[in-house]
């Protein structure tokens, strides 16, 4: 690893962003694009696009651009999903159901293997193509499947309690939907989704016009 | 507005993220930060940080930090949700009546004031306080309540529709759950929740180790 130059977590963050958006572009039928364009779409500015890619290699050329799925293909590889990810949820409730049945996760790179929720009257009942499983044999599905990425998606006051079984079982990374802030070690990678986040970055722009 | 600087998209990005974390310290019954102690917690630099909140204004003294409730005030002015924003809810199935039930709305600034949906079985019915309205009934209730902010919780096949018919009723800002880039006029507003692209974000890092 020494000679990789270490990439600043911000630049990481920005690069799903963009495969998103040649992804869009390539469903569009588009074979070429620019960073020029690429920014215009996303609000980042093109010398910012260009130096993030830069971290990777050299990608495109001068006056021509990028070859779209070449780009796309790229970024699959730097981020790790040119191959499919197992996932666990925590959570049969509404949310929960609504996770299970997302149509967003497989092409990304992503695979729900197994819900588990801790109410008796959920454990065993069908939810899409799985079985609602006892919280308690989480951490032995876990260690036998050898799964690194939990959803959690129970209330609040659970939320804690069910990150503290996931990171004992061994999860590495937790997508947390609750709306609390999770204490857990610094080796475990956690994203939230807070729709106040993004609600709040268009309040400041209705503001300025209201 | 002269004299305002145009503060950059992705600079008032950052602001909710801020925000919230504040609103954690507070929470924990902290009183004063640093932009070195909130950069950790962020994984953004505090240089990026004072930049970020130069634009408006000077906050803190040098050596002495920030007053966190001040901060938060300031941030939440900044943002306009030191004020409630009414929202509409399009879509009632099982991350609609997540949406319904979520608790993390009132304390960020915000109110969701009416549910539709467009299928006979569900309008009518009860879901948390309201009642699922008719999704025709959407243009008169927007312009009779001025609302300005749309959820578009739909599968996505129909949330391209519903995004026009929002825009068409005056709706300015959509936040969106649905796996599809909507098309909307320049003026509206749209983000977008994505688990996918938060996910990604982690398995850059899992890949490095796994």
């Amino acid at each position: 690893m020494a000679a990789v130059q270490k990439v600043p977590d911000i630049v990481v963050g920005r690069l799903p962003v963009y495969l998103r958006a040649l992804q869009v572009m390539a469903a569009e039928g588009r074979e070429i694009t620019s960073s020029q364009e690429l920014g215009e779409r996303l609000g980042i500015s093109s010398a910012q696009i260009r130096k993030d890619l830069s971290y990777f290699g050299t990608f495109g050329k001068q006056g021509t651009g990028y070859r779209i799925p070449d780009l796309i293909e790229h970024l699959r590889r730097i981020l790790k999903v040119d191959r499919t990810w197992d996932m666990i949820l925590i959570g049969a409730g509404n949310l929960g159901h609504a996770l299970a049945q997302y149509q967003g996760f497989t092409p990304r790179g992503f695979r729900l293997v197994a819900i588990f929720d801790n109410d008796p009257e959920k454990i065993g009942r069908p939810i899409g193509p799985h079985v609602i499983q006892d919280v308690q044999e989480l951490p032995e599905f876990v260690r036998a499947h050898r799964v690194q990425i939990a959803m959690i998606a129970v209330p609040a006051s659970a939320a804690q309690q069910v990150a503290d079984l996931c990171v004992e079982a061994g999860i590495r990374a937790i997508l947390n939907y609750a709306p609390i802030h999770l204490k857990v070690p610094k080796r475990i990678l956690v994203q939230y989704i807070d729709p106040a986040i993004h609600l709040q970055q268009m309040t400041y722009y209705l503001g300025n016009e209201g």
